[in-house]
């Protein structure tokens, strides 16, 4: 276990200097995004926070997701996998849209006849707003990995005593486009979720807590363990961002990626006390509501975060954060 | 290797009678669809065509995604993987709003101020369309693994000699909604894509051709090789597809799975010509525009043609099968 603190050195942000260059005016700082951009890590498409992936980045984001079920396989977690859209009616009842209707992305469709195609495509040929002619469908996108667990979890009646734990993962679309290559607006959030009471769902946090800070500094990663609060939306929105923080509701497991002074949440730990039992009606085996908690790993994230202190060329990271992820 | 016609016996659709009901009337046959929901193989949200995968479900696909990577790995093909949505200027510009309105799904935004949000939350309470205030973003969802490539290897410029191989991955939408299990309006297309002279990229399908028949016999399904073409839109559409059939530009593989007599697609070979090489102003290397070609694996329709000829209980299926997938 490599214990380093957060004030350890990253990577120097600007690429080493050209020597065949020295007697030119010195090249402009390459940002870490242009650099994983050059060495073919991540691909442009135009859209900032849109990216591909490359084969190497995409074989750390997999052994990521391995690694974090080695780390929670004896709990005999039930694996589900939701694809990146979930049902509208679903997505309206989780409350969703009143925190963060600013992250959403409903899915849109054409719906006309020939007619209304002939004026789509002229539309698209005179570069006017084709967009408009599109209806919402019954698809939104899956803002977080567990919201659409609560539906079916309800569905299933009463829980078991003890409750239930859940292995997620899934694309997730935030609408937030950036230039900092953390926040992208497509990207894999893997869960755990806890449903019981709220001891049993608090304990399963806790472990999570440490399992999780064990996991990054065993990767090598200097990190902090933060209070946090979700992105609400607008002035009401700090009120209950403040209200979380109050009730220590949200930790995030914090590591410096794009700068050290705005290091970045790669996991984080939420309770979410019985939100979504009441809102789903999730109960309890004695008919409570029940309360839940969830663990969720940020996969491009810790990846990003791996890059930035261990450098672009996986080959050449320790030999100990190597055999972590592909031993 | 096995070899099964298309006229094998196909698994019962209906369950075995309870025989502790025998005396009652007999059950309504169960479906295929509901067969997988009542397995739990698959999870109902409440929209067709929008499902949720058990655990045992993904590890089929993962197997079939790495059994595809086996066959395909000593062609050396570089492995890009998109996230779900691709660049709405890419997509306009791919031409496929022509062929393909109806199935294409564009992501959509909330872009309002507190105002707009209390408007939303009343439409919202009051069963009302909220869905009329958002407003297009910069993402369409991806219709087809390869239709982000393109643009990235156009930007690359010319093909190098011998032209290029590529093996894609990725979730693809399309608004299709339906009660057959293998027409999902999100599900995984893995795919690998030629560029090159029309020689090189029409010896590539031919190769997958054969592979890719050898792959499914070897999986012990039941296949015959189709010429096809793809669902455009409307009657101008008609001609369209007329034209592939005629000129032999698409090929699926299909195996029976929801019924005897409309056999699904589960793989699909396309020879492009040079529309998207002109559409992009991808190059050879001699300046002349480049051909391509894809093959397409569907690996959730993989996935339930084996669930329909194998059973329902992977555990019991034929060894030699699991060997394939898991050995």
């Amino acid at each position: 276990m490599m214990d380093q603190s957060l004030s350890s050195d990253l990577l120097p942000v600007q690429e080493a200097v050209n020597p065949e260059a020295i007697d030119e005016a010195p090249p402009a700082p390459r940002s870490f995004l242009d650099r994983l951009f050059d060495r073919g890590l991540l691909i442009r498409t135009g859209v900032d926070g849109l990216y591909g992936r490359s084969g190497a980045f995409e074989s750390v984001v997999e052994a990521l997701d391995r690694l974090v079920s080695r780390i929670g396989a004896a709990d005999g977690a039930e694996a589900l996998r939701f694809p990146p859209g979930m049902a509208r009616s679903s997505f309206e009842r989780s409350g969703y849209l009143k925190g963060f209707p600013h992250l959403a992305g409903t899915v849109h469709s054409f719906c006309g006849n020939e007619t209304d195609h002939a004026r789509l495509l002229a539309c698209l040929d005179a570069g006017e707003d084709w967009t408009a002619k599109q209806a919402a469908t019954d698809i939104v996108l899956t803002p977080a990995a567990c919201y659409p667990l609560y539906p079916v979890a309800a569905a299933r009646g009463r829980l078991p005593e003890g409750g239930l734990l859940f292995d997620l993962q899934s694309y997730c679309f935030r609408h937030e486009p950036s230039l900092e290559p953390t926040r992208m607006q497509l990207f894999r959030m893997r869960e755990y979720v806890r449903m019981g009471t709220p001891e049993q769902v608090l304990a399963f946090r806790e472990l999570w807590l440490e399992r999780g800070t064990t996991m990054m500094r065993d990767l090598g990663l200097p990190l902090a363990i933060d209070p946090a609060n979700d992105p609400f939306f607008g002035r009401a929105g700090k009120m209950l961002a403040n209200n979380q923080r109050a009730q220590a509701l949200k930790f995030e497991l914090n590591v410096p990626v794009n700068s050290e002074d705005k290091p970045t949440a790669c996991l984080s730990f939420n309770y979410h006390q019985d939100h979504f039992g009441t809102t789903w009606g999730i109960e309890q085996a004695d008919g409570t509501t029940a309360h839940t908690a969830c663990v969720g790993f940020g996969l491009e994230r810790i990846t990003l975060a791996l890059l930035r202190h261990h450098g672009l060329d996986l080959d050449a990271w320790p030999a100990e954060v190597r055999a972590q992820l592909f031993g």
